[in-house]
Parts: structure tokens; C-alpha cells; sequence
């Protein structure tokens, strides 16, 4: 369903609860599928969200939408329910996604669930808890499909009729020695297309892409993603298969990971928050703005000092922005190439010097093709070599420098594994604006003799 | 493999071919992935990448290393190739990506390329030639599995061991009428559990989810995440199924378009540059620059006017960066928040009021707080009642202003259908500064009374 749909859809539910002509909108849940539902559910209001929630008929239904939903909007919806109804719909949802849920919910809340989930589930919930949230043992699914490499394809077929029934993505045929140790690979489509008494040892693949359970998420995306692989098989430090992690999960996973980054080098936190709430996206965007500010400070007092050259040569002032802007500007783009490049692949940080020095180059060139164009502008203006040369020159320490730091900075800190898109945004933005204004005023100073 | 596993591989080759240990390298080569080979490729000079990859003894992986090159370090590699060696290893790559790379190539070359390759595929890769790189007709492989409803289970299983073995993604079958129509889909997992004698029509899903060939790539990931799907097959406008674009490629897609957003924000240009040129990343930066060098000089030329307030209080200069740094950065923050949550589908240009006005309340109380500090350090260094004023509200206005331009630009873009990730970075930057230094001299001056 593209964009403008969506929007159709928003709109006309909206209209129909309000007019609460629940026969229609009972209708047009029934037809719509859940993943679009999730969208819907995001933009209404928490007493909107419950009325169209009770409309849905099927349990089932109800925990693919959980599912579907983000944190924040299933969070908020989830804290006013009562707990037997919440109990009854995250039995029909798929294990990850109940363990992820509650792993966030309060203590007290999660323990009473826990214990109402009798079903064997509970206990693969309760296992999948142990795992850090953002490792491959917290996001994978314990629903695989495990052979032993003797059974024919014949006989594998005949389980995955009978026994897997319920598997999510059964694709990967997993074949594992009486110790539950993963030995092997196969596919549904080589069970298909091998005479039927062949044994799985006879044509599975050795060859196993396999991660352990503490493996990062993004470390896991990244494995999925470069060897076009569908599924990957999580072990524990003894070699057992014990889960896997999907593909569609890991669609997921890349989609948050690049919205973390771009959150962080903005400087705007982590994750989205709730869209509702003022309160808590100022308060995480305070500190960071606390940098900023301090760095501003730290200008004021770099300015302060040289207030007596300022007031002899008034029109230092004015090209304060100039300077600070363009240095901020190219350092930007310099520190997100590299942490770009780095999440990608595309940079290594064993490059760190041959990507410094490309950067340098850059902010120096584009250095001295602003600073020319501004001290020409300078000159125009004021009619004073000195002031001219010194804007100029300033402008090209300035920006070799941003360059410099852009690059620098985030390389650096993945050297010593600290997220370099920390490294970026305010950070290295303040750390130029003080650099910038420092020159700034030095070099001016110094070539206007005052 | 893990990125440290990657840099003693890339570390160990690069010594090898110094050293031009040929028996130990192709045996490295051997034993490597191809999408491990990839990642050691771009970071070779190119007579090293021509080194290694004469090493590849078989073909078929050297047009699997080609498909996972990315197209800078791709085009550089095949401009130097013999015609011929070329031809060999494209017949052995996917009709997609061989699509996408002759596309590229210079038009005489490419021309030759595709009379040279009589096999069948030319045809096929002239067909997708036809499309835009960027769309569903582009992206999409013409390999899937298109059987008649009549077929029974046993029959579409045996004709998956016969004329299917070639298909890359074998999970869905699609199901098609006499003129090709896709009227239903089955999936492999589902043959394998129905009695032998079933016929298509009878279990196979009627409710499709497909897209035209000209969706833009971006949405085809999107449904793609959205419905937890591994392919989604591709009509023409007559409804005919002409092709299928897998999950592999999805998450391709979904880095590059995250990698997009984010360089485009930084005013970086659109895509990762060949590392190794200067010149071609200086040009790309150069024009956002220029729009950051613009609103320097409208600063300028704003606070030139107002000059000789500034001789009477030297001191007002000294507040410029942090007025300037802290709507920079609290704009960014906002735009960026705007930008990301309409690319991932949380936030709807339906809700832009709501969104907007939220940024500025986040802007107003963030803008308070910060200008109440900064008032107070003003107050504290000079003493002038109506200079910490001035301050404090001028970085209020600036504060709150800039939330609401990097809120509001991005959402007036988008529903213009302009990209928002083109509004944000240098342009509204520069917009904030400007006004910022307009406000606070604005301001300064008639609170000072000068």
C-alpha cells in the first residue's frame, strides 16, 4: 500500500470514529491487513486506539498487530489493559516479540504475566529473556526446523508436515548431531529436487554461517545482508542450534540501526520517542544542546578576550558567522561520510590515515575556494588587504581543520569501539565553532598588527 | 565475519600480494566468500584488485564477486577490461545486476556488450534496460516460478526439479492465467504439506500484494518490510507477471536509501563517492557549501548594518556563536526527527501540524532554558541588565524559531513530493543562522536602546 493509501486510510478511520459507525469500521478492519493497521493505530489516540482495537474479532489478528506496532504506541496501549486479555493475545504472537515486550514492561508486570502463560511457550519466553535485547540471542526465534543427518528427504518431508507445521520461515533445514550440535544445512528446495531416499548428510552444506547468542544485532544484520542468506542459525558456546534469526527481522533491524545513527550524530538521542511527549524529547535533547552551549560559552570568552582588537576593528564581527558556518557545515559532511562509511563497510578503520588526509585535501581545496570568494567579498566591502587576507585565511584554516576533526573524530572513536555517530553532530560541530573562532580571531589579529 | 576477522583478512592479502605470494593467495581466495572477497577488493590499489582477481579460477565466482562489488569500485575495475573476459563472466551474473552495470557503462561499450551476449539472458537483460535503475522494473530479476492453476502439487513439484532449478528465491510460486495474468501465489512450503493431488487453485492465496514496474524502489522496500514478505512480484500495466524483486536486494536497497537520507541531510551529495577522488567529493560538496557561504554573507551584511550599535557594545559580538550554535543545533535536531520519521513511516505529512507544533514547544522550553543560563552568564560578566535581556530572549526567539523551520521545511516538502532529506542540513542551517543574527541584533539593539 503506497504513501497517499495510507493517508486515505488514516483519514477515513479517523472520520468513522469519530461518527462512531462502528458496522463500517468493523468492515474495513476485517479487510485491511495488519501491517497497515500499525500504521493507522501510530497516528490516533489512545481512546481512538481502543476503540478500533476491540473491533478486531480475531486473537490472532490482535497479536500480529502487537507485533506490528512500535515500542511507544504498543507500550501505551499495553499498560492500560487487563492483564487476562493481554495474557490471551501474546500467546498467538511470535516468541521474540513477546520476550522484547516483556523485557520493557515494569517488574511486577512481566513476573504475573510470566507466570499466567502456562503454554509451553512461556518457558521459550522466559529463556529468550536471558539475552541482552539488542543481541542475536534476544531478537531470534526458537522455531526452527532441526534433523538428523541419517533421515532421508522423504522422512524430512513428512516431519515438516507433520512436526514444523508452525515454523515461520521454513527454508533452512537445520540438521544437528545427538547433541543438538549444528552439523549442517539444507533447503526446502534441495529436499524438493533430490530423490526421496536420500539421506540429509548426503547433500547437506558443511559450509554453516552460524553467529553465537551475544553476536551484536547489527553484527548479525551485516552477515545476513552480505551473504544473501534468508535465516541465520544462532548456537550457544557448546555449538547448539537453539534459535534463529529471520531475515524480516533483520529488515527491521537495519531500518532502526540507520535511524539510530541519524538520531545520534544529530544529537537528538537514540530512538524515536513517543510523539506525544514534550516532556521526554526535551528532556533528551537537553544535554546534548548542553554541549553545544558550552562550547558557545567558550567562544564567548575566546571573543571576550580579544575585545579590545574588536573595538578598534568593528568588522571582525561580521564575519564571525561566516566562518563558524561554513567550517560547521563542511565537518559535517566530513564526519558523516566516515560514520557513514564505517556502518556500511564502505570505510575500514584500518584506512584511517589514506580517509584523513583525502578529507584534508578536500577541506583544503573548498578552504581556498571560499576563502578566496570571501576575501574578495571583504576586500569589496571594507577595502582593507589585512582584513581581507585574514577572513580568507582563516576561512581555509577553518575548514581544513572541520575536515580534519569530521574525519578524525568518529575513525578514532571506532578504533577504540565507541559509537563514532556519537562522535559526530553536536560534538564535533562545538569543537569547530570554538577551533574556527579561535583562528579566527588569532590569525586577524595578528595580520592587522593589533 | 566479524569486522575484526575482516581487517586481519584484508591486512594478511595485502601483505600476500606485496610479497606476490600467488600460491598462498589463490588459496586464501579459495577458502573466501565472495562477499568477504568484496570487502577486500575496495580497499586494493587497482593492479592489486586486477592481481586477486586473476586468481579467481572459476567464472561463475567471478561474476558473484562482481555482484557484490559496489559500483564505484565495479566501474573502475571493468573500464579496463578486455570485451570479451567481460562478456564470460556477465553471462555468469543475475540478470539484474548485469542490467544495472551495462546501464551505467559508456554507450558504445555497452552496445557491444549486448550484441556479444547471444545467449538468452541478453534478451532478458535488454528488457530490464528498459526500466529505471531506481524503480520496481529495475531492480527486479526475471527468474521466478509461474505455473497454471490447474497444476496439482505433484505436478508443480515436478516441474521444480525440471524447469525451476535455475530460480534464485524458489519460495513463492506464482500462479497465472493464459495470458500470463498473476492471479494467485502458493508457496513451496505449502506443495510440500497438500496432498499430492491438489491443484493450485485450491490452496493458493488470491488477496496478492504486487507492484508495476514503475514503483519507486523505496516503496518496493517498504512493502516489503511492512508485510514480512521475501519477494514481491512484479505486473505490468496489464497485470502480467514479468518479474520478482527478492528480500536480498530489499535490504540493499534499504541501507542505500538510509545512506542517501543521511549524506543528502549533510549536504553530501546523493551517494558514496570512489574513495580515491578529490576532485569528484570536492565538486559534489562544493554547491551545499555554497548555499552555507551564501547565508554567511547575508549575516554579513545583517550585521553590518548594524555596525555602529556594535561600536557602542563591543561586547554583543561576543554572544554571536553561541546564539548562532545553539538554533544550528536544536534545528537540526528537529529536522532531522521530521526527516527520519516520514522516511520510516512514523510520522504522516497528515499530522504535520501536530508535529510542528510540537517541535516549537520542545524549541520554546529547550530555548528558556537555555536562555535563562546564558542570561545569567551575561549578566554575570558584564552587568548590564538589558544585555542578559537582550540574550536570553534573543535565544529564545532563535531557539524556538529554528525548531519550527526544521520542522516545518522538511513537512512542506514532502508534500510537495520533494525530497525532505534535500531541505534539511546546509539549507535550513542557513536559514537559521540568518535569522538568528537578525533576532538577536533586533532585539539587542532596541532593548539597549542604541
Amino acid at each position: 500500500m503506497q504513501s497517499n493509501h495510507h493517508k486515505i486510510l488514516i483519514e477515513s478511520i479517523r472520520r468513522l470514529l469519530r461518527r462512531d459507525a462502528t458496522t463500517h469500521l468493523v468492515k474495513i478492519v476485517d479487510k485491511t491487513h495488519v501491517a497497515d493497521l500499525a500504521e493507522v493505530f501510530r497516528s490516533l489516540s489512545l481512546s481512538h486506539q481502543r476503540k478500533l482495537f476491540d473491533m478486531i474479532s480475531d486473537t490472532e489478528q490482535k497479536g500480529l498487530l502487537f507485533s506490528e506496532l512500535d515500542e511507544d504506541t504498543l507500550m501505551g496501549f499495553v499498560e492500560e489493559m487487563e492483564l487476562d486479555d493481554l495474557v490471551e493475545i501474546l500467546d498467538h504472537m511470535p516468541t521474540d516479540d513477546v520476550a522484547d515486550l516483556i523485557g520493557r514492561l515494569p517488574e511486577d508486570k512481566s513476573a504475573s504475566i510470566l507466570e499466567k502463560m502456562k503454554k509451553e511457550g512461556s518457558e521459550e519466553v522466559e529463556g529468550l529473556l536471558r539475552y541482552e535485547d539488542d543481541t542475536a540471542g534476544g531478537i531470534m526465534v526458537p522455531d526452527f526446523i532441526a534433523l538428523r543427518e541419517n533421515i532421508t528427504s522423504r522422512k524430512a518431508i513428512e516431519s515438516l508436515q507433520k512436526e514444523y507445521m508452525d515454523v515461520e520461515m521454513p527454508f533452512y533445514l537445520y540438521v544437528v548431531d545427538e547433541y543438538g550440535k549444528l552439523v549442517g544445512v539444507s533447503s526446502l528446495r534441495q529436499l524438493v529436487v533430490v530423490r526421496p531416499d536420500t539421506p540429509l548428510k548426503d547433500f547437506m552444506t558443511t559450509d554453516i554461517i552460524a553467529v553465537k547468542t551475544d553476536v551484536d544485532q547489527e553484527e548479525v544484520a551485516k552477515i545476513v545482508a552480505r551473504y544473501d542468506i534468508l535465516a541465520v542459525p544462532v548456537v550457544d558456546e557448546y555449538g547448539k542450534l537453539i534459535g534463529i534469526v529471520t531475515v524480516d527481522d533483520i529488515i527491521d533491524i537495519i531500518r532502526e540501526e540507520a535511524t539510530e545513527d541519524i538520531l545520534k550524530m544529530a544529537g537528538a538521542g537514540e530512538e524515536f520517542v513517543e510523539t506525544q511527549s514534550v516532556v521526554r524529547s526535551t528532556r533528551i535533547r537537553l544535554p546534548w544542546l548542553f554541549a553545544s552551549c558550552v562550547g558557545g560559552i567558550i567562544a564567548f570568552i575566546i571573543i571576550g578576550r580579544f575585545e579590545e582588537s574588536l573595538s578598534k576593528f568593528i568588522y571582525l564581527a561580521a564575519f564571525i558567522p561566516v566562518i563558524m558556518g561554513m567550517g560547521g557545515n563542511i565537518g559535517t559532511q566530513s564526519s558523516t561520510i566516515v560514520v557513514r562509511g564505517l556502518a556500511t563497510g564502505r570505510l575500514n578503520i584500518i584506512d584511517i590515515w589514506s580517509v584523513v588526509f583525502k578529507e584534508l585535501a578536500i577541506g583544503l581545496i573548498l578552504g581556498v575556494i571560499y576563502g578566496v570568494l570571501i576575501g574578495i567579498v571583504a576586500q569589496v566591502r571594507y577595502d582593507t588587504g589585512a582584513l581581507a587576507i585574514s577572513v580568507g585565511v582563516a576561512l581555509i584554516c577553518s575548514m581544513s581543520v572541520a575536515a580534519l576533526i569530521g574525519s578524525l573524530v568518529p575513525m578514532l572513536f571506532a578504533r577504540i569501539n565507541v559509537d563514532p555517530a556519537v562522535a559526530t553532530g553536536p560534538l564535533v560541530t562545538t569543537a569547530i565553532d570554538i577551533i574556527s573562532v579561535f583562528f579566527y580571531f588569532t590569525i586577524a589579529t595578528t595580520l592587522l598588527g593589533i
